[in-house]
């Protein structure tokens, strides 16, 4: 049996580690606050009776071994790390509830056929290099030593030498990289982060796809000019233009049907910036999110027409740079079926749903059939200390995974 | 005769003393550079018979006795410090036309009724502590030694402090004020600094009045979220509101009648400023300009009631800040026919226009009757290494100067 209120205490244990003086949780990854955290989970999986170990990229695996023993694991996991004044559910929910699905099998002497791993993901954030799901990346050996090196935290520090300042051999981080034929599944429990379920009171979100993200930078080129002499009609406003185009492309991702295509417009830099200069230039970041590739063409193609047809009639230049482009990565069929009879089986109620932001699950499905289960984020806040989900959504996702987990063990493909 | 050759050089000459690396002129006030065109200039005055002397500010005057001994004196003037890479016209233009006039008089051997007073005025533009027309301010009895000391520039030495380093004492600035009585009419040739004249191909222009100049910061203040996972209706993106509000702001003074009637947004502020998250917080910068105060309080009406509708709309919050408010100031009406009949006398063509760009003749109205002449800029342009104006305009606006002088030395009110 699932133990709800273990799974409770040992969120709040896990809270208590990182906690920062503006009320949230900063534990970044590589430090010794992450360890600290990541000892305290492998006491648990000791206390389990599993015997956990840390992989060279430095992400923890815990597994248990099944009657089967050529069958491919089914793997649960997710991250430990979290942003800069996080929440305490971000990622250690997906964690704990992993080994709770674990150790409730253990305890219970109930053996799957299937051996089953809970993995607990390095750096899923991407807060300290600016890159995320280094842990889940290098699993499905996507990350080069090479990389590590390259990218660097604020102080110049990287990512290959703080992994190594805690111990870890970045250089051999290849060794982390598992095969394709090693796993039956991924499953991942995350919270929502967003309004959807909460506010249409689903205690269960099947997610269908994680977003892909297009980035930009939109810059328009127009003349400085005195504020006081220059007559409007003779202006060359690079803000007006600006300014013009950013509810364009609001509406141009409300055009597009379906759930999750957002749009967003970030922040504004504008030059020379002063009070009484007209503006020679404003450079607008663009951040496209679709759970669909086609989406983001349509999207990315829209907001281009407009800002042409916009800077052409202000009589501004633009300049447009291509940023990040990580592309959409649908769930798997099997997985979300598997997902959608469990909750038949409760009784629970659930929707489909695409995730907005990314997750370890992403980087896993390049590896194995991947689904995630979403749980509802009050008033849909994330990131932040006020992060919460009320404990009995907790333990119907909770439920909802380990009958999921079962499932995909027997193969079986019941509705009820 | 007015020696249009001599102006030329003397000009070219100025322009060498602050040259920059970016190829324009970097002369503030009270610095070495100042002090070097300040002695030019005076030499120049001796060169011409007359005995310059500095206020206690540190303007130079030159004065040309009139025959009438108790007569007020009709100034002359401009100033010779220049924005950061500033061009070679912008105030200098003024102080060489103006002791053009005395010099050519004095040559002729002709003797106005009136005293002639050509003045250097220190300071105009404000560029070193943030605050301007600080020597026509003082003659004009407006600036203390309390005000000097509060002023500071980037490195924090107050006015009062550069001044005293310069030689001069700030604590007897007072001693620099004139009486009203004291003054017949203050008249200045100036460029325009925008495009109005060069466009039409009018060559003077007759300054009705000087903009008056409104400041606000308006904030509008949302809420930060997740770039991915907020869907676009239930967004409160404060930079969405600002940018709807940006365009309203130029159509309102779009619709205000008649030339001079002008909004700026020059910045926007953005927070947190992220690529991925939804912005909480734009504060937008705004001045208004309008050469009279009836459409800067309409004008400001409307950009707030746009504002508020669209922070509404968006469910957004709004704080408005009140900056620097100066009031519009109207040229003389004996001034400005005295200019007109000039031209009309010389058959130049003319046109009356406001000025968007503070002048130290709008600190010298508070004293006297006060005008100005404008000369075309090329292409608009001014505060920048391009500034120009052909030389057959300048040695129109010098003309209609001299012809002006002499009408209201002798109160020639005739049309030809």
């Amino acid at each position: 049996m699932i133990d709800c209120q273990r799974v409770r205490r040992r969120l709040e244990k896990l809270s208590e580690i990182g906690r920062d003086p503006e009320g949230g949780i900063s534990r970044f990854s590589y430090t010794e606050e992450y360890r600290a955290a990541l000892e305290l989970f492998a006491g648990w999986c000791r206390e389990a009776g599993l015997n956990p170990r840390i992989d060279a990229a430095g992400n923890l695996v815990a597994r248990y071994e099944g009657t089967d023993s050529g069958a491919p694991v089914i793997a649960l996991g997710s991250h430990l790390d979290t942003v800069p004044n996080g929440g305490p559910l971000d990622g250690a929910l997906g964690c704990v509830a992993g080994l709770e699905c674990l150790q409730s099998l253990v305890e219970e002497g109930r053996r799957p056929a299937h051996p089953l791993e809970t993995l607990v993901f390095v750096e899923e954030e991407g807060t300290r290099f600016g890159s995320g799901l280094l842990g889940s990346r290098a699993v499905a050996g996507k990350l080069t030593p090479a990389a590590l090196a390259e990218m660097r935290d604020r102080d110049g520090t990287s990512a290959a030498q703080a992994m190594e300042n805690y111990g870890l051999r970045p250089l051999a981080v290849g060794e982390a990289s598992r095969r394709s034929s090693e796993f039956e599944a991924y499953l991942e429990l995350h919270i929502e982060q967003g309004p959807t379920l909460d506010s249409e009171s689903v205690p269960i979100g099947i997610v269908s796809s994680i977003a892909g993200i297009w980035r930009y930078t939109f810059r328009f080129v127009g003349e400085a000019a005195h504020a006081g002499t220059t007559p409007l009609p003779v202006r060359r406003d690079a803000l007006m233009a600006a300014a013009r185009w950013i509810p364009a492309v609001r509406d141009a991702a409300l055009q597009l049907e379906g759930p999750g295509n957002v749009a967003t417009v970030g922040h504004v830099d504008v030059k020379p910036g002063a009070i009484n200069v007209v503006p020679a230039e404003a450079a607008a970041s663009l951040e496209l999110r679709a759970p669909r590739e086609s989406a983001l063409h349509r999207l990315a193609e829209t907001v281009l027409e407009e800002a042409r047809r916009i800077a052409a009639a202000e009589n501004i230049g633009l300049e447009v740079e291509s940023g990040a482009r990580i592309a959409p990565v649908a769930m798997d069929e099997r997985v979300i079926l598997a997902v959608e009879n469990a909750c038949r089986r409760l009784g629970i109620a659930f929707r489909h749903l695409p995730s907005g932001a990314g997750h370890d699950a992403q980087a896993m499905a390049a590896l194995c059939p991947a689904g995630m289960i979403f749980v509802p984020s009050a008033g849909g806040i994330s990131h932040a200390p006020e992060e919460f989900t009320p404990w009995d959504q907790i333990e119907a996702g909770l439920r909802v995974m380990a009958e999921t987990i079962q499932r995909l063990d027997q193969g079986d493909n019941s509705e009820g």
